[in-house]
């Protein structure tokens, strides 16, 4: 290995966080003037949340570290738990890996173990995704990521314009665009859905006839109102049983209340057996979104409602609280958490067809832009306040 | 215990941290409307970095939990694997308290542990002293905390304006003073020295004559700068040594560096055996305090030159980048870490006198002010940035 | 409190060791001499677990503290952890709680976390259930704990010899009886089941007609050989359904491998949907002694077939390695992992009736025995190999 | 690498640890069936004890991790808290490495997070002096790690039958002497000694005239009587300045009381100012054997005294008990600690001479033994207690 080369150490605890990094690690994997150090960490280690780990190996990158660090209980105590020992663990692999900088993906609660770990032993941090605004307690993550990071690698101009008035010197904050959107050019143009869902990734529930046109469901539980999680997955979960129309429902990932929603799923399931809902745990991130670009809409909270489908032109069903006041395209139309609003919405946009392109998230080239910025952006780890 | 009283938790992880909280735990503990539950934590447990849980206890708090959470090594990886262990065990501790509010202090690393760990339980949490600002990893450490908490109880209107401009709602930030201008109100009309240092304290050099005027030295290493720590202290000692004025001279609180700077210390008394400098672990903080008001002026680094030295009106030579962009008053002068410079400053400063009383950072009655906020303001753990 | 009470401090971790120590617990705290400061923690605290906290208050037990310190991940990794969590936080509550002995129950992987903090605090540590003899990790960590602990209340004299053969103090090695026997006893003379299973406790999968006679199936993943948990599972799930006979089947507690027959169960049940079995995921211990006492047999690898099944005489099909080298009484039948061995050992005993009442783990008066010891027995942190 | 070699890890925790296990680990490095793979942490990085780490490095071993585990306060509770953590950060270490077998060496309380971080992941545990008998906490944590090990390599008969009467496999339990006797084997035959240690370790205190003979001292807190330490080493600190005799005294390594035992010193330097004592905080291994050999005695409770000391024939004087029942050469002898006793020893032996050299702790290859029993035996982590 080339001495020069600056080893960029990128943590990824979470399925969701792969997906919008996976770009820029093939970016910085290929540059002449980079070496990626991959650690896998967290939820992303176990099957209960889609392993993608096994997604990441099959994808070609090598995992120079794995670091268990969930702790069971899904609740905010565990939540805090995790963190604390992510940041242990996540401190001792920096330390014997040495990189020349470390990045941290957006603003889910370990995502801070990875800032303290890397700003605490003076590692320039780099931090994607910062500068949104939600209304969880995410928002205090992500803007607590910021405040501790050096670099600022935003996703769209709102944010830019957001991390440098908290104080951050504007040169340090940089649009790339969002990786996400690399991955949704690279199939946006496709014109009819490749692979057979059932066939190829089995899941449970009925087999469904989506041929014809289908939903995609993803609804996440909200941390902050975690006992409410069963209540709103089954609304959620009446809304699109009633419109009749086939479905592929996604399981969500770990979060405070997740065994809310996973249970507000499985007592549906088992209590109404629904007709027209096909059920997945994980599916290659492409392939998930072959399969949003072929649907007639996405309904839920995933913040893939937001950007890959504003790029795609999908319409998308927003509910609830999660996606507050992120910049939005016009593909995406907000609810509340009753069935009633909810359905209203999918009558409404069924048949109603694709947006056309937006790229407030990028344009599809954001992993080289990230890379390219790594490769030479001065690296520090000091900085003071811009006022 | 009534059931309408707010519970209180304040965790207090090192000894500086005490001086500028006591008189707001006695606010606290005195409120018919608020109960105290008192952590002592960290380096306030350890006997080399001069045991404030000893103070704590003599002052009438008890503590409802002890938390040994320091790494040794003092070394930037062993601060962050402190805060991460901190982190794990204060979630613990919280949520076996099941606090109304969790009040931490300033900037320390290892109140971010603090912050986390109520932040994701959501517990609300009340920062005091953000907002100001200064040029090591406090900085970000200080404005994470800010982004962190709920309620903000800040120490001078620079302070509040700062932490309003970084996106809270203004009606959360509140500038309540320092409670250490509290405890320097106590001693202020003090006429004379009430005690001999020598013979309530001990401490090791030589029995210096202090009598007919002194200084007090009190340089903390600078985090970010750790291994240069040594040539600083080396410096410093030289320049009160060459200046021939009887000195008190007092340890440094644990920091990754305090090794260096422990280091440099021992050297120099092994090896000089300086005839004007007595040295000191730790006092009584009111007794410090009262040494500093009929001193000559303070020589360092500590933020107590910035503070309490303005309320008192005691000439403080502020020497290098650690409290660069804090809110001073007339009080300080400011050096670089050359020995000529110091020793410069001290004689041009010597016989100068005392300043005027400056309420820059209050006038003596936040504690009260801060008890009376956390009895009646809203509680709440959820926010949204303000742009 | 009165000053001369010994304050005895039990860690239950885990739904199995409750059982296992109940009428001590209950022994401890009506004890004159005695104060009981009782800690829950890991999967006691966990829902998928069957939550033993909830029974443990609804049984009128106060926890002084509880302790979250399961990793996710269900697998040698992941409980390697969690025992370092737990030793982490343990030590802290033992610190802060300043127990005058800790108990420490039975071989789970998590029990030696317990047995550490106490040790190397100087506490003196006292074992549950040490010197009997199984096959997987659980060996070495009995013996392990044995080693770390002063006084040993061991469950048969089978056990009581080999505590000693290993070195330990024969004044300190006391045949107590296992106080699960206890709970067996306040049941053994039932003249029939006094409650509707389905009706008390849902639970899913068939209604099925318990009536006139069923069996009970608690069959726990085998730690040390963790990838065949499934396959070993759906043997016996085979096993069971073919026979025909209504069976109430109990979910494994948390081990490596759990996943593996959790998966199992969940597979089979959605594939050849069981008409006569019915699944519970936990019920209050004494009620599920009564089903025990009612049933034909109990079908698994729990050591509730070896202890409690004893006493009352229940037949007990003993499959696989788990149980292996325990002390047994004539109501335990041993079988391999085959679901057609396991079908004919059902034939066999189907009908047999019951056995008589063995004494070989004790008399039913066990916790009582272990208060009364607890309340005179020299207290003392060292120790020194008898030979 | 050649696919078919052993990856053998071996942990090392402290400095005294590397002495007793360097000769296998050059066995090892150059075996053609093995990898060395070497994990430095705890103590071993840390200044105030040594840094052992320096001296590996230089020595030719370069380590695949290190980690920083050691937790401020040098009591009880900090040494339990550094297990866990110790526990936790190994188990990760472990899972990426993937060794084929991990070593433990003898007795401190962290080397126990090594054995069950190895056992709990079904990894080959080897350990190194196991089988022997002393009085404090090591007692506990020396037999349980025998009980988690599943290859127990002794380093006399002695310890060999005890280990077998702990019901370990006999094929499993080898005497392969002690490492350390390799190094004393390398040096025995020097007939003076071949450096100044004054001028090569500097150290601090008197200068003092070595050349016609000095006592060397070593003196660690003994665990269980921590706050006896300071007054313990205070008699020894009379007992070596009364005999008048030139001593080089050597700091002890981390320990609950180490910090009443520095005090001690501190505390004697400065009030005292002994005129023969000269104090080394850490010096080369090797060097310190050869200094050993070419003393009048060595005096404190090191188990050199008890294993180099044998081989080399230097008349050791034994203080209090922490070498209490340790197999014993006719070179040592027993006092308690009080500064009368010690000093009618220290006149009793001083111009004795020599012993004849023992071998009771092998005969100076056991690292090659060790390095050709790892490359053979079977590796296995599962047993079961021989009776």
């Amino acid at each position: 290995m080339s001495l020069d080369r600056r080893k960029i150490c990128v943590v990824i605890t979470a399925r969701p966080s792969y997906s919008r990094i996976k770009s820029a690690l093939q970016a910085i994997k290929e540059h002449p003037k980079l070496e990626l150090q991959l650690v896998v960490a967290g939820s992303a280690l176990l099957d209960r949340y889609g392993n993608a780990a096994d997604f990441i190996r099959n994808d070609g990158f090598e995992a120079v570290a794995k670091v268990y660090m969930v702790l069971e209980g899904e609740n905010p105590t565990t939540m805090a738990k995790t963190t604390g020992l992510g940041l242990m663990e996540l401190t001792n692999v920096f330390y014997n890996l040495q990189p020349d900088a470390v990045i941290t993906i957006a603003d889910r609660f370990e995502t801070i173990a990875t800032s303290i770990a890397a700003a605490y032993q003076n590692i320039p941090l780099v931090h994607i995704q910062g500068g949104e605004v939600t209304g969880s307690i995410d928002e205090k993550v992500r803007h607590a990521n910021t405040k501790l990071a050096d670099i600022h690698l935003v996703s769209n101009e709102d944010a830019r314009e957001r991390v440098i008035r908290l104080g951050e010197d504007p040169e340090m904050v940089i649009n790339t665009g969002c990786p996400s959107i690399d991955l949704a050019k690279e199939i946006a143009n496709d014109e009819a859905l490749n692979f057979n869902p059932l066939e190829k990734y089995g899941g449970v529930g009925k087999n469904i006839r989506w041929q014809d046109g289908y939903l995609v469901v993803m609804q996440h539980p909200v941390t902050s109102e975690y006992e409410k999680a069963r209540t709103h997955i089954l609304e959620t979960l009446h809304a699109v049983s009633d419109s009749g129309i086939p479905s592929f429902w996604f399981w969500p990932n770990v979060d405070a209340g997740s065994d809310g929603t996973s249970n507000g799923i499985r007592t549906f399931r088992e209590q109404e057996n629904p007709e027209n809902i096909h059920f997945f745990k994980n599916i290659d991130p492409l392939d998930f979104l072959r399969l949003l670009k072929h649907s007639k809409m996405l309904i839920g909270n995933s913040s893939v409602g937001i950007r890959e489908c504003s790029y795609l032109g999908v319409p998308a069903i927003d509910i609830g609280s999660r996606q507050q006041r992120r910049l939005k395209g016009e593909n995406v139309t907000h609810t509340g958490y009753k069935r009633e609003e909810i359905l209203a919405k999918i009558k409404e946009l069924n048949g109603n067809g694709r947006f056309s392109t937006s790229t407030i998230y990028g344009n599809g080239n954001s992993g080289k832009k990230i890379a390219n910025i790594l490769a030479k952006i001065e690296l520090r780890s000091h900085k003071s306040i811009q006022y």
